[in-house]
Formats: structure tokens, sequence, C-alpha cells
């Protein structure tokens, strides 16, 4: 079901001629009515920001929260396309608001792909009437719409969330340049939760940082970062707190599917750092171990190297001691006050054969503590990213 | 010649067991008399410093910048070894000055290999009387020690220029772990010129800033980075600007031949970011571009994929405008004010094809200008970091 979950939502999802082949590249969320209901969105921290990025800006800031839908493309990121491109992402928006009866400044655009080629909005226009045309609340319009998002990703990213009276239906593509603040990842929530826009914006942020922004593949920030959220009104009217929760849960969701179908991955890395002097310290080292290229392809080699591991640490820009720091690779103890301690060696080599390899990491300083989910550096990684053809 | 070149120096190299198999893993350079002279050191800004920086730092600080000797270890980094690692290092230098007759703090120490592995003393001290024994003036004793200190370098590297009157001598190692603050690489300076330790210091933090630190390869800062060099004052009396020239072009040298030689890579890129508001919001940038891991798979796969150059400039965390911004590739401008330009393809496949790949960024917002020196990202790169083993 996913973004048709909550009451008060359609989806459509087809092709509209962006990628070659009939492929599906075109999604439209609305609502069921077309009118505007409260949104809020997190962008990209990139200074490239996409022209779609640009638009639903503004787009937010004119109608001071509100959207009565979203139209998602992929194949073609319109980043570094210029003026062209920001007048392809609010031609886009101008045709699905004619559609569903809202105005443009009520429909937001979040577009992915390739950067530096210009948007072939002449060839896609004609195409969009009968996608949006076919939109409906079931779950497999929901699904349609969420394949139709999808670049590298291998699979289709969904999660629904139920609360109190009120659902959270998400969906996201993404599957490299996952970095802090996001990095080339789209995601759209929707709920029929009660709430007021500047009380859902505070939600999502939360949301973001709890979730998002707790994942890294290669520590690229991407042009076109975008997650939205649309809230019906249809249910309950949820504290903040339950709200914040639901849609934490939904984005966690999402951000644990991203890195288990990150490129060219055969692990997934969950780097828990405790002991920091604070939790942002605690997160800024745990983001620099499962960042480093390094760790990466030891993962990948599944060789407990916590030499390096240390050695990252040592470089995160925190408060470190190294006759302090524990390293456990599985819960098997290998580093304990700075040095190398007989160990378990069957069972780190058996945790290190699996696809998930928890990494923890005790600076032994303070209380602070955070969790990071990140990858290996494979093979894979660079045959996905060696050539855009 | 290299260490040796500058009058009133002598090296060594021999193999003390450290690596398996009788290969060259110590070396020692020292003044020919075992008199203390002028010296310096730049050190890695790792908190975990390895145990032979935390000796060299206090023995440089105990003479007030003199030395009369350096002893070099490959194959082990003493890093993560704790308090019998400290102990370890202190004793390879009382080993050497009781050689030379030179005090214990008059001996620097560096050490380079895994992280986290006991130093085998015990084994090591009794092999390193016939090395420091057979030191001596010649170009070949000094290959002999660029050659003892590799690890995973295919080559020695060395470097001799020659100044107004005095000359400067210089060998490093590095092959990885090459980024801002140095990282795993050891570089080792001499000159002949008559020079105070002060003056003598300063000289080489300028050159490192202006070789070293300009390059990256992997973004990961090194446990046991060091850059020493020692003034035996045989020869004429530079001033502080023509030893800071010298020193540079020999640091400058060793750069490019550790870029050249970095692990598994098949291009040397050469960014040039031009019009930054400053300098040092140039060199942000164009470290930004080098180091990243997807625009390294575009080096390695050829394709001039420009679009992720502007992503990368635009979250490098200066001053940016995509409207301003021009990309070339070997000359050929692929982007203009932000956007695809009609250029030359076959002229930017050919310059792609090479081994040196030149990439032009130019901001469109000052005068601040950089050039930082990278690789690409293959196959071998995760082939020779996968495992320790």
């Amino acid at each position: 079901m996913s973004v048709t979950a909550p009451r008060g939502f359609v989806a459509t999802g087809g092709s509209a001629g962006i990628k070659a082949g009939k492929v599906p590249d075109v999604a439209v969320v609305a609502t069921a009515d077309g009118r505007a209901v409260p949104a809020a969105g997190v962008f990209t921290a990139n200074l490239a920001a996409a022209a779609p990025v640009q638009v639903s800006r503004v787009h937010l800031a004119a109608t001071a929260g509100a959207a009565a839908g979203v139209i998602l493309t992929s194949g073609n990121a319109n980043a570094a396309t210029g003026e062209p491109g920001r007048s392809a992402a609010e031609r886009l928006c101008v045709a699905v608001a004619g559609e569903i009866g809202s105005t443009a400044e009520e429909i937001l655009v979040c577009q992915t792909g390739l950067i530096g080629i210009p948007f072939p909005i002449e060839h896609v226009l004609p195409e969009l009437e009968p996608i949006v045309m076919a939109r409906g609340g079931t779950g497999r319009d929901a699904a349609n719409a969420a394949r139709a998002i999808m670049t590298t990703d291998t699979v289709p990213k969904e999660a629904v969330v139920a609360g109190d009276g009120f659902t959270v239906g998400a969906m996201a593509k993404g599957a490299a340049m996952l970095a802090p603040n996001m990095a080339t990842m789209l995601a759209l929530c929707t709920t029929d939760a009660v709430v007021d826009a500047a009380t859902l914006r505070q939600a999502l942020r939360e949301a973001v940082a709890a979730s998002f922004n707790t994942m890294t593949v290669d520590g690229c920030t991407s042009t076109n970062d975008t997650v939205l959220v649309l809230a019906s009104g249809h249910g309950s009217s949820p504290t903040p707190a339950a709200l914040t929760a639901a849609l934490t849960d939904a984005c966690r969701s999402l951000a644990e599917q991203m890195v288990d179908d990150a490129e060219g991955a055969t692990k997934v890395s969950h780097v828990h750092v405790r002991g920091a002097e604070s939790d942002d310290a605690a997160h800024q080292a745990a983001r620099k171990v499962a960042g480093s290229v390094l760790v990466q392809c030891s993962l990948f080699g599944e060789d407990p190297y916590w030499g390096r591991v240390v050695s990252e640490l040592g470089s995160a820009g925190t408060l470190f001691d190294i006759d302090r720091v524990t390293v456990a690779y599985g819960g098997t103890v290998v580093c304990a006050a700075g040095v190398a301690v007989p160990h378990d060696e069957a069972a780190v080599a058996a945790h290190m054969a699996g696809r998930h390899i928890v990494l923890e990491c005790d600076l032994g300083l303070g209380s602070g503590q955070a969790v990071v989910l990140g990858t290996d550096l494979s093979y894979g990684y660079i045959d996905e990213n060696r050539t855009t053809s």
C-alpha cells in the first residue's frame, strides 16, 4: 500500500519516455480530492541544487507549507540545466495541477538521474495526462509509483507504519551518494494525521535526522535529495511526539532498505560508537568509520583489521584517547585499552562472513552514543559508477 | 644519491626481520660524524598517533630541534601498541645512538606498516648493529635506505634539488592513506644548508603545505605520518625563501612520485580550481573533487561525467554559484555557466585515455586558485586493501 495506505491519497506510475525502452519513469502522488493539505520538505544541502529542488522550495514557501500533489521523475536529474531546467520543472507542476485541479504552486517536484543533461520536457509533457488520469488508491497504484522512481535501485522501497488512529505511508529511491544530508535519494511520505504545517515540518526534520542522516555509502551529497510529507487530515490528531515516532519508523525502514540495496554492496555495516563526549561526537566518529574506504575494503575482504578503525576514530575530529578505546566485531572484543587482545578468531571470522557486520567502538570518554549504517566497498560499486552509459 | 647528496650525511638499509623473507625493512640516515644538527618535523594530526610519532615529538622538543640521525622501519607501524610500543620505539633510538655516538634523544624514529600488532623489538635489536655499521655516503647507501622503507610502494622514491651552494636530498614512502595532513607516508629530507632550527622548521612547514598536503588518494589520515629534515651545515647559508623553495621542490617531487605509485591507481588527476573566493576555498573545493569516489570511478572509466564534478563543488562547503561554473577536461570546456556546452568529444576522449587527467574548474567568483593531485579508484585499490594477509 505504502503511500496510499493513509486515507485520502492516490498514486500512479508510468512511462513518459525519459528512460529508454518504456521503463516506468514518472510517478504522481496526490490528495484524492485535489485539495491542498499541510506539507513539508527537507532538501539537499548541496549548493548545486537541481531545478526541482529549487522549484519545490519556492512552492512550499509560497503556500506556507501546503501541497495537493507531487510529481517524481527518474532517468534525468534535471540538475546543472540552468534556466531551461527550472522552466521544465515548473511546467511539470503546471501539467499535474491542470489534471488534478490545484494550482501549480500546490504541486511539488522531485527528479533523479543523470546530472547535466537537458530535461526533455517537450517529449514528456504529452505523455503525462494518461499517467495522471490512471491514478488510484490501491496498493498496486502505490507500487507502480514506487517502481517508477527507481534508478540503480534493484528493488522498490516502501514502508507503512500504523499509529493510533492514523497511518504513515512512504516510498523512496536511492542506492548511492548516500551521505550526510541525505544524498541522491528521494522519499515521499503520506499520512492521514490531522496536523498543521509547522508541526509537520518539525516532525519531518527529526525523522530525517534519525534515519536518512544516519547512513553513509560513499560520502557524496547529491544535487537532488528531497524528503517530502503530505498530511491529508482524514485520521486522528496525534501528539507531535507520536507523529514524529511514526514518521521516524517509516523513514528508518526506507533508510535500511536503501543501505541494503546500495550499489555493489555485499555487506551492511552497523557502526556503534559509545563512550563519546556527546551524541554528536559519537555520530561524527561513527560516520568517519563507516565512510572510510579503507574500512569498507576490509569489510569486503571480511578482514577484522581494527587498526584502521582506531586510525579513523583518531582522525574523526572528535575527542579521542587511544589508551581508552575498545573495538568489537559482532560482540567479540579484539582491541581493549588501545591494544590487541586475545580473542575467539573463529567467532569473528564467522561474524565477518555474514551480510550484516556489527562494529562496536567504546571511546571510554563519556556517555555519548550513535549508530551509523554503511556498506563495504566492492568491485560492483566501481562497475556501477565507472561510466554513465 | 638522494639523502646522501648533501654533504655530511650517511645512510644504510637492511633487513632486521620485521618483514618475512629477508626483505629490507630498516633504514638509518645520520650525520657522518654523529654530531647533532638542526632538525625539524611535521607529524600526523591523527589523535591515534603511533608510538614513533610520540617518541620523535618528545625528542625534538627535548633537544629544541636537533638530531644526529633517524631510524626508519617498515612492515609494522608500531601503532595501537600501547606502552610496550613506546618503549620499543625508544629502544630503537637507544640502539642507534649507541652505534653512532649520540644521545638517544638526538635520534628520531619513523615506522610504517600494519597497525595494532606488537612490534617485535627483541627480535629486531640484535639485527641493528651490522646494518648501522654498514652506513656510508654513496648513492647506493641512500638507495638502500629508500628501498628499506617501502611497504606497498612498487618503486622507491627519491629526490635531489640543487640550491645555490647547498643541496636538498629526500626520500619517502607512501602509496595510500594520502590525505590532508599527509597520511601513511614517511619522508626524510637532508640538506647541507647552514640554518637554525626555527628557520628550518618554518621552511619545512611551508614545503609540506605546498606538496604532500596538496594530494589525496583515499581521504584517510594515517597514525604514522612524518616528514623530517636534518641540516648538516656543511654548505652555504641560503635565505629562508631559497631554502623553502628547494625543500618544496624536493617534497613536491616525492608527492608526485607517491600519487604516481598510488595503490591500484591507473590515473593521476590534476584538479585545478580557479576563480574561488580565496586560495584556501579553492584548495578545499579541489580536494573535494579529487577525493570523491564517484569522480574517481569516472576517471577509472574514462568517462567525462562533469555533473559529478559540479555536484562535488556544490557540496564542498565553499562559496558556489552553479550559474557561473566552467569545467574543462584537458583544456576542452564541457560545461559553461553551469550547463553542458557542445565540445570536441574526441579530444576529451583522447585526453581521458591518458594516464594524467587535467580537470579544470573555474568558479567565476574571485581570484583564489589551487591544484590538488589525486588518482582514480580501481579494482586494484580494493585488492590492495581488502585483506592484510
